[in-house]
């Protein structure tokens, strides 16, 4: 296929609601091949209509089960919905666990949701941008929710929820005793907290601890939605809470101003990440070349080199 | 403590072997804080002795009871060993895993076995610089063998171990129907396989897929084990590939390439965040302020915005 040719014809099948047209989109937005570019820029006037949740928690809480009910409840209201399931530390291309989601879900098929799962590639970075490109393309597609689901809550996974309008922070009792050690800048994501497994002992208790967080983490007016998702229980109050930070944010000034950020953070990891590429050319390859080998003899440390090559000298 | 007088009192103790010294150099060095440098500085020429072992695999298959059955092993021998367990999907600081790994490998206190566990940290290819500084701070404790163990296989993962002077992959009978869904640069890595789990169904398979692999992933060399590793066995086999691997590499010219490649990717990558950081200064600031407000009017794409802001106009 000639791109001149193909690609306008694959974003019209997109804009059209053709699914098998948004797969193969996905699949080279996903890859950054060449084509990637000109359908992005295709479909680009059509975006920023979805509503983007994020969710994301330590592995083990149960994001997957939410996010499946919750596909459920916005698909019984008539919402198209989109998911994409990221997943940073795996090694597989997706296969595996996009039949595990699509089992979740429901077996019947069901146009109006779309399930993508998106693997770790090139780098963490890439991974980020590589995700709101798919959540553009789903946006596109006509989607009027999209979730991107993490399977862990590393900086890679907090990068990627970090481009939402509304995230939704996973935790169980299990992680009661640790919300202490948890990483400084995972509980400041949330706009709202689930605490899900309510039904385990110590439900009670972490409650208490997110509350009596709130303040240092500055997430005040984050409400905690207590649920057991696997019984389907509290998913109808998240759907709720979901839904009123999306109001609270479009008649406050919130909206724009979290997507401004979303799209300085989006627009500066796509220029580090060329930025990257670009600066390993001319002078500075034969530098690095060079300060190996210093390094390699014990003659200069590895941080030293990097600032010498940095500074081309 | 000034800076000044602390920083080579530490480092003395730390060459001299002292836990708690090591200890504090570790948690200085993961934090990336101020006095980080000048220890690598001073320990940095007592450096480049120990066997830098890298161990991965997806998750589930096993590579913490691996790890601690070759620790075991190794003790026994009496080589001082250190083990770095990095989770980059973990939003914990370390605590829980700690733990586990402690009760892993044994109770009893042993003078000759530093474990540790590093979770996500500011960025991801920052996760890797700080993981080769843990490692050369363990190997100026006097450690004879580190051992570099992922949670997960995702790129995060793979640049962590890529520093190691040898790399074990684990794969399980259940990764057998996905060995040809794994993402490239995974079995690339690989200096030794191991088929773990080789009591469950499909093991023998497992083997089979591995050898027919190795030609399109261009590892002939690597041997592939087969273990059981909550049984221990196997484990004195993968010992011995490991020796092997490190003999032959030392023997041959491939000891000094392979540490050339990964001080070389050490170095660039210590270029790359330095640089990511000093790039928003002044005018590309204000640019990227600028173009971010374009995007969000719809009047530039975040690609073609990015290519703006990297070139300055």
């Amino acid at each position: 296929m000639t791109v001149g040719e193909a690609i306008p014809d694959l974003a019209t099948k997109l804009l059209r609601g053709d699914r098998s047209a948004t797969a193969r989109a996905l699949t080279l937005v996903e890859n950054g091949e060449g084509p990637a570019d000109a359908i992005l820029e295709a479909i680009f006037p059509h975006t920023g209509k979805a509503h983007r949740v994020g969710v994301t928690g330590p592995p083990g809480s149960g994001k997957s089960t939410l996010v499946g009910g919750l596909a459920r409840l916005l698909r019984a209201e008539g919402v198209i919905v989109g998911v994409i399931a990221v997943d940073p530390s795996s090694p597989f291309t997706g296969g595996a666990l996009l039949g595990d989601r699509i089992r979740m879900i429901g077996p019947s098929p069901d146009d109006g949701l779309f399930i993508r799962s998106m693997a770790s590639r090139g780098n963490p970075g890439g991974l980020a941008a590589a995700t709101a490109d798919a959540v553009d393309v789903l946006d596109a597609f006509g989607a009027g929710c999209v979730i991107v689901e993490t399977v862990g809550a590393g900086q890679a996974e907090v990068d990627v929820v970090s481009l939402a309008d509304t995230v939704c922070l996973v935790l169980t009792p299990e992680s009661g005793d640790s919300i202490q050690a948890m990483k400084a800048g995972l509980m400041e994501i949330a706009d709202i907290y689930v605490a899900n497994k309510a039904d385990r002992p110590g439900a009670d208790r972490l409650v208490h601890e997110i509350e009596a967080s709130k303040k240092a983490t500055r997430t005040e007016a984050a409400p905690v939605i207590t649920s057991v998702a696997t019984r389907g229980e509290g998913l109808e109050d998240l759907r709720a809470a979901i839904e009123r930070h999306r109001k609270d944010q479009i008649e406050g000034a919130g909206w724009r101003e979290r997507r401004r950020q979303a799209t300085r953070r989006r627009i500066a990891s796509i220029v580090e990440k060329n930025l990257s590429q670009e600066i390993w050319v001319g002078d500075r390859r034969g530098l690095l070349d060079e300060m190996t080998d210093r390094v390699l003899d014990g003659e200069e440390t590895p941080r030293k080199a990097a600032k010498k090559v940095l500074q081309g000298s």
